[in-house]
């Protein structure tokens, strides 16, 4: 890979920050010292790369990510291996999805390789928040949001990039376990002709009240069901979702409603790679509960970066409760985790070439 | 109405901007010498109310609002009349809307009457920014954000709560004109289920697209169709819609996925008033078409804060083209306009109590 090498502004912080106790790392709550910020105009295009310390922002009130959210992000995870290389996953993918996502947004492209390389930059200052404790990593949140201070409902003619690190725990505490799901039968995440396929606030916002009804009810996500018929599975809380059924894998098809997972799309070539027969394709629930019932439905899993696989122990619709494999981890989400958490970390090795080495461009650089 | 009076610290600014020409506003691009801001935090509630100098907001770059999208908004307007005394539309039913889409959006509500007087004293204090000439008006938003710094998909636990002041021009430069509107059948603004009748960044997001591609076809706005059976009229780009089909004024019913306007409730009091038969119902693009073959498809009109009345003078369904009342704005979407707008400034009788006086409570205050 060529790295453009865009002119990068450094200023490091005079008053580094207390690293937090590894063991005890919570999701999403600590930042590290440092922080990539890429202004936007119309007619200048992106301009002004810098990476600085960490420090809140500043924008007009009338800044329109405020007002019309225009505004769409990614996450990633860099490790630390053994060996004190920082390695990351697939991280291409992700900057090729920001722009679909900008796209959807009316929202400027960004160059994919600079912000790589922005990133490798950010990743070797802050490389001593990476933590090395099983199960940890650093979680990386690329967004963009219009800063343009306007009430208008129009595309912004200004933007902001950012990029923001934040080490986090282990998504298992007591390792990996399967949790409860409930079918949302009244809410609805996204339907095609929205923004569900891409990575945009809207979608989580509006996630958020069913996710409070399922709290109430004890289960720990909601399983999304198409907007129109209200019969096909989608995703599982800001997950994709698999569903193992008399020995084949299928997974919900790209539809134009459900995000297109990374660690959705690697599992499909591991699961191909493995010669386990795979569908992606429409499933309904009537299909589940078939399924169930005839005691083919093996196993069923979500995916995504923060917690890889999330095994399902139990799916509730409408009060009809599926108990998965006893409420116990399966076989085949055991296997894709392990495999998966290896490959990341450096324990296993990497067929595919997902695995993105940050020090091969630290030699790169000046 | 009975004021809460809650403490509010009031800082006035050391340098007022210079006001700008009245005869060449645009909307929303001017604000106001001041603003308001409350606080909110878990176990504390709303709190900290205050008058400052308008001016940027410090907000870290994790804040809920800029991932998930936690926000909620209001459009407001205020009038000087000619005896000077500041009027409002029914700033009450806003407040209550407020509410209505903090509650979908899993933000706390907050105390309407305080809210209001609030206003009252913003109002009063930037009283000088209230353009006067034929058709301006002091454009009011009313806005909450999830500040708190935390990644995880959940509400927040700390909000703010801002309004902002806009003077703004005549929506209408050379009067009031008929509009070009596309009906939309690829993107989808809302459905049931969904967040569509709550007033949140994330419909406004999503629309833009839809109002790219149409804009490069010339048309101004998109008429949104149902996303399940993509079949039945909801709304048009931001506002509400009705069509007077032989007689009779006809608008979508309430359904869970468009917003419920302010403005388009007022109208349907004013058309049962003038005893005009109204009708809130589905109402299919097939029987627009055959309203419109039959001669029937009188009026066409889109209702909202910032235009009041929008007359259409052409709908284009893939292709077809339906020419409504020559291309010109038609009698009763003229008397609407009058009527409304003149209640709004005090040239008319106000026999519904709609219009709010600031001076009213002025009196009240220290």
């Amino acid at each position: 890979m060529i790295m453009t090498r865009v002119p990068m502004q450094i200023q490091l912080t005079q008053s580094k920050k207390e690293k937090p106790d590894p063991a005890t790392l919570v999701f999403g709550k600590t930042f590290t010292d440092h922080m990539l910020i890429v202004d936007y105009e119309e007619g200048k295009g992106w301009h002004s790369h810098r990476i600085v310390p960490y420090a809140p922002l500043t924008l007009d009130p009338a800044a329109i990510v405020f007002h019309y959210g225009q505004t769409v992000f990614e996450g990633m995870k860099a490790y630390k291996s053994e060996e004190g290389t920082i390695r990351m996953f697939r991280p291409e993918e992700n900057m090729k999805r920001l722009n679909y996502s900008l796209d959807r947004l009316c929202m400027p492209r960004i160059d994919e390789e600079n912000a790589l390389y922005a990133l490798n930059q950010l990743l070797q200052i802050d490389k001593d928040w990476i933590p090395t404790l099983d199960g940890t990593s650093l979680y990386i949140r690329p967004f963009v949001i219009a800063t343009e201070a306007f009430l208008g409902v129009a595309p912004a003619k200004k933007y902001q990039f950012f990029m923001i690190l934040s080490p986090v725990g282990s998504y298992y505490k007591e390792g990996i376990h399967p949790v409860k799901i409930l079918v949302e039968n009244e809410f609805v995440r996204a339907t095609k002709g929205g923004t569900g396929s891409a990575k945009t606030a809207g979608n989580y916002a509006s996630a958020l009240k069913a996710q409070e009804v399922a709290d109430q009810q004890g289960y720990s996500q909601v399983l999304w069901l198409d907007g129109v018929e209200r019969k096909y599975v989608e995703e599982v809380g800001s997950m994709n979702i698999f569903f193992k059924i008399n020995g084949e894998v299928v997974t919900p098809a790209i539809n134009g409603s459900i995000l297109e997972g990374i660690t959705r799309k690697s599992i499909l070539q591991l699961l191909r790679h493995w010669e386990v027969p795979v569908a992606e394709r429409k499933i309904s629930m009537d299909e589940i509960r078939n399924a169930y019932e005839n005691g083919q439905l093996e196993e069923v899993f979500g995916t995504g970066t923060a917690a890889v696989i999330s095994p399902v122990g139990e799916l509730n619709w409408d009060g009809y409760k599926m108990i998965i494999g006893n409420g116990e981890t399966g076989e085949l989400s055991k296997k894709l985790y392990d495999t998966l958490t290896n490959i990341q970390t450096g324990k296993e090795n990497d067929p595919f070439n997902w695995v993105y080495e940050i020090k091969k461009h630290i030699a790169q650089l000046a």
